[in-house]
């Protein structure tokens, strides 16, 4: 038997979620079962997409349920296994986050190849963050050379390997993020133009003045006004690819949508939602490309590490407060 | 020299246009010149998208010039030819509306093949509003067999061809209309769900009702609470064409876009805005389809006709007071 900490929903958050919505609590884990694999979870991930799960409600995924241990993205090391597939040692990503250590069929864990990365990439930059990037500006969007992309969040997770995907291929870049150190990344990170738009009190006028032809494509992670001055600064035909909608998450009341709404129309945008999951298919291309521009120093990345199973909850509010720098994660071990 | 009248933008409207926005004045035209054609329009067309050009605005379209005559679809015959390619007695179709009679080059006009219609058709199921259902459903929207279509302004030039066009193709239609007369037509039309939007407080319950499964196709003519209908009510993957949004034309203030906005991610909807003089390309085809359609029994149409050149503004209103039922005309002569 081992003892492992998991984080459990105590209850349903109203608004931004606190502290106090969620619980550590021991299990001991036994030994694994035929056909299993006991695993140490080295790093988790907390994701803007699990506020969503904190509802109950009927969604893509199935709302998490009270007095259970949360779920989530980890990379953890197999300790033990029954299944011939993993050795002692190996990395594997699995959706048991929030907790120490787990058993699992070895059906339910994807093997890492390391590829010279340190195991939490494999959370963030080299993982559902990343792939995430990848799908949405190249296969919804179809960002291309010469486009003039428009990124919201772009210090984020996902936002943040967007801006140089699209560098990557030709663009310019315009990213949006609140305070300095947010924008210092974007520069180190190669984005055209840099908006706090937390010090902006006309965010249509700031993205005009950095985009004066327009934007061909926007990267939407924020909702609210960043939607509305996108619109408002859409060329003719551009692609509005939305990953997320953060600053709604935690609203306890619908808040009114874009008042341009028309312009859809006479500009002939394009809007698509999309969710990663359904995309896995294009994971071994985005691996592909991804560990070549890793390798040659093409993409670079920050994270936001603290530390320990009880620090997951916080870790998670982070992300609504926007006090994270690239991904946000929890050391486990 | 011909004496004929036309009607001329007096003042910009400011929110729903008066009579006194508009002004009919005549003018002597002249014989045409080497290479012009001389016209005597049969019908002529009044459309929503016209009110855009009644606004000093850029645009996909020029704004209309105050003292001007106004422009738009019209059909005609032609009465002097210095063009061989132009008979006297042909039917053309051009954008010369809001008069009587006109010269123009024989480049700026579209002769008929009569396809046993009545002229007027060309401004309606088999011209423009045609086309525009026929491009928003099938190339936009990609309707197929076995999806569920709503439709606004289902009762409208365009909305009655797209509801006919999605059932043809095997779809289940709900089309939304307001008052009696406009919901005994789509019941005529072989509208599988006609909801009278005026007599329902709530929109997205009655649409639910009509769609137990959700909508996989939403045709956008009207915006508000219709968009927002469609996008609670829609299935995952579900592709909205946007082809207007008439509740909004006269805004004199922004109004509030959909406050459902964040179920676009993770229903993976689709938005596209379209412009049909984009897709001059699809004519022939459409010709060709709606040609044997008609023939066939498979489409009709209604259309309202208001007589002489006087009745041209008002007619143009009755489109935002929603007093139309088909297509609205202005038979000249």
């Amino acid at each position: 038997m081992t003892t492992s900490r998991e984080v459990r929903l105590k209850s349903r958050p109203v608004g931004m979620p606190k502290d106090s919505d969620f619980e550590v609590a021991s299990v001991e884990v036994a030994a694994p079962a035929a056909g299993e694999v006991q695993v140490k979870n080295l790093y988790m991930s907390v994701d803007p997409y699990m506020r969503g799960r904190m509802y109950d409600r009927e969604s893509y995924v199935p709302p998490f349920q009270i007095g259970k241990a949360l779920e989530g993205g980890a990379v953890g090391q197999v300790v033990t296994s029954t299944d011939p597939k993993f050795q002692v040692g190996d990395l594997v990503n699995s959706m048991m986050g929030w907790r120490e250590v787990f058993n699992a069929p070895g059906s339910s864990l994807f093997k890492i190849d390391p590829m010279g990365l340190p195991p939490q990439a494999f959370l963030g930059v080299a993982g559902m963050p990343g792939l995430t990037a990848y799908v949405g500006l190249l296969k919804i969007a179809g960002c291309k050379a010469g486009d003039t992309v428009f990124v919201s969040a772009a210090s984020g997770a996902v936002g943040q390997i967007v801006c140089q995907i699209a560098k990557l291929k030709g663009a310019t870049v315009i990213g949006s993020a609140g305070g300095a150190e947010k924008i210092a990344h974007l520069k180190e990170i190669g984005v055209d133009h840099a908006i706090d738009y937390r010090a902006t009190s006309d965010l249509t006028a700031e993205l005009a003045k950095a985009a004066p032809k327009g934007i061909d494509v926007y990267f939407e992670n924020v909702g609210g006004e960043h939607l509305e001055a996108a619109i408002a600064v859409a060329r003719p035909f551009a692609r509005f690819a939305f990953c997320g909608m953060i600053s709604q998450y935690n609203d306890t009341a619908p808040s009114p949508g874009p008042s341009n709404m028309i312009m859809v129309v006479g500009k002939r945008l394009r809007f698509e939602g999309f969710i990663v999951s359904d995309h896995g298919d294009v994971l071994p291309e985005f691996l592909s490309d991804m560990g070549g521009w890793i390798k040659d120093g093409k993409i670079t990345w920050r994270e936001t590490v603290d530390e320990g199973i009880a620090a997951a909850p916080g870790a998670f509010l982070k992300l609504f407060k926007g006090e994270n720098i690239g991904k946000m994660l929890v050391k486990l071990s």
